[in-house]
């Protein structure tokens, strides 16, 4: 009998929990709520429980699952060492060590939430069926996410995958949070997108009917606005997918995936996103016509607990 | 007893052989002409024969080789299919069976001949000790190479380490030989690095030690300019080295190697330009100091060989 697997998704508000066949069939999941009092203390003993109450619910022993992975909102080193999760209150602590000694020693492994949710899409999301893909997020941030060999490359420093801070804009003058001036998460994240918006807007007269949202214009505002064939909008969108399409091309120029997939908030503008994307990405890779296809990501909030459990199966 | 294995590198003129024992250590080599003619069918049985030859030299049976492995200039499939080598001639062959049949059914891999060239490196060159690494070849155009794990990440669709193609430069009008626009290679290979010396001289009347060349200036000498003071041949190699830094950034933030290994022609300028390039690096990653380091190559024009019999110890 193939054993079932679990997923674990740590995030600052709540922590979402998946149990699956090893085929990849998700038969439950739900959430629990992130305590972050006395450095986030009681977070992995509140996953335990949890766990413990609900595989009792299904009369499922611990032992048999094949084991349980976890993604965490931070750099996790190889031996699932973690120095430190900011949104958690964590410092200097092994939560894969310490889930697997709260429940009997079973198998746990762990990863960056951003390169974990990769891993799901590749499993069963909008990369299923590719076993090199790099994931692009697009939201409050740009993350990112390299599966290469259907493994994560999450790199000998914990930067592999940190897309949103390629440098892409010298024109560019605001510091991003990362101490750099000109990274991609500072034009294509919804936070950078709305702030083009403003820029753009005060920077000429023109009509937009961007305009009626002033200061509090979203990055959805921008996408719904140039789908209805806003000049200001549209122009907005071609700045950011010129810059996105630029940086799968350095991609492709140095790893060649088979698949991208574009996920987070921002992609729920889909294949007009995604084709303006492609248009820039063909543009910046003239060499070969055969190469990496962009598709969007397909399990939303629960590509973490998918990856999460992929991470066990290897 | 540990078996000895060799490295076939083939270059457009010559071919390059070496004999090596499995830990490493270059026990012979010599070179083969390349027999271009006729779509180059003689070349890879000259090979064999120049191999059958040294080894009855040396008492030394096929049988007693774990195998041999191959660069070739140009893509080449997982199975060793290679649909065209322009500098030789090929055209849908498989060179990989080919030898092995000429030599008794002996193992043979192959792999493009920069991606080779990077493994040699990371064998017993200037990344050698560390397991992920990426070459950059600074010759007539620019080379690259991406080993992770300690395999050459070749791409799906064999445009892995392409990094001479990534675009960079907006303002570029010439168009590159892979039909693209700004690519690094327009700026930062030996003839890149040329053409922006002469277009540098035209563009001012400003004296400088660059112009005694005149349009014959090469990129050694705005190396060895730009070391003994002169502000234009400075000013080039700050344009060159912050295009170079800046791919480098970008590749840290995707895959996040161990070791920048820095080869070619042009890197004989020693730590001179790696000092340059490591200033922009830094400037476009400030989001951590933990990072791949820069160094030099140090195999030459044997790094191919040094590879090629790498690619069989796997």
């Amino acid at each position: 009998m193939n054993k079932k697997c679990m997923g674990v998704d740590i995030g600052g508000t709540s922590v979402k929990v998946g149990l699956f066949e090893s085929t990849g069939e998700l038969l439950d999941k739900w959430e629990v709520p992130t305590r972050k009092e006395e450095h986030g203390k009681y977070i992995l003993s509140d996953v335990a429980a949890s766990i413990r109450q609900r595989l009792a619910e299904k009369q499922i022993a611990v032992a048999d699952l094949a084991g349980i992975g976890m993604g965490a909102p931070g750099p996790v080193l190889p031996n699932g060492f973690v120095e430190v999760c900011v949104n958690l209150g964590w410092k200097n602590l092994n939560p894969q060590e310490q889930l697997s000694g709260l429940l009997d020693g079973i198998p746990v492994r762990s990863a960056n939430d951003a390169n974990v949710a990769a891993l799901g899409e590749m499993w069963q999301g909008g990369g299923k069926g590719y076993h090199d893909i790099v994931m692009v997020t697009l939201g409050t941030g740009v993350g990112g996410g390299v599966v290469m060999d259907q493994k994560i490359i999450a790199g000998q420093h914990g930067l592999g995958g940190e897309i949103g801070h390629i440098h892409v804009r010298d024109e560019e003058t605001e510091v991003c949070n990362c101490g750099g001036v000109g990274c991609l998460e500072q034009v294509a994240s919804a936070t950078g997108i709305a702030g083009e918006a403003r820029r753009t807007m005060a920077a000429s007269d023109k009509p937009s009917s961007l305009r009626q949202y002033g200061d509090d214009v979203t990055a959805k505002n921008v996408l719904d606005e140039a789908k209805a064939g806003d000049a200001m909008a549209c122009e907005i969108v071609e700045v950011v997918s010129r810059y996105l399409g630029l940086v799968l091309s350095q991609i492709t120029m140095i790893i060649d995936p088979e698949r991208f997939v574009i996920g987070g908030g921002v992609s729920r503008a889909g294949t007009f996103l995604t084709d303006a994307i492609e248009r820039y990405y063909d543009k910046y890779t003239p060499i070969s016509k055969q190469k990496a296809s962009i598709g969007l990501a397909q399990l939303g909030n629960d590509a973490g607990i998918f990856g999460a459990a992929r991470l066990i199966l290897d």
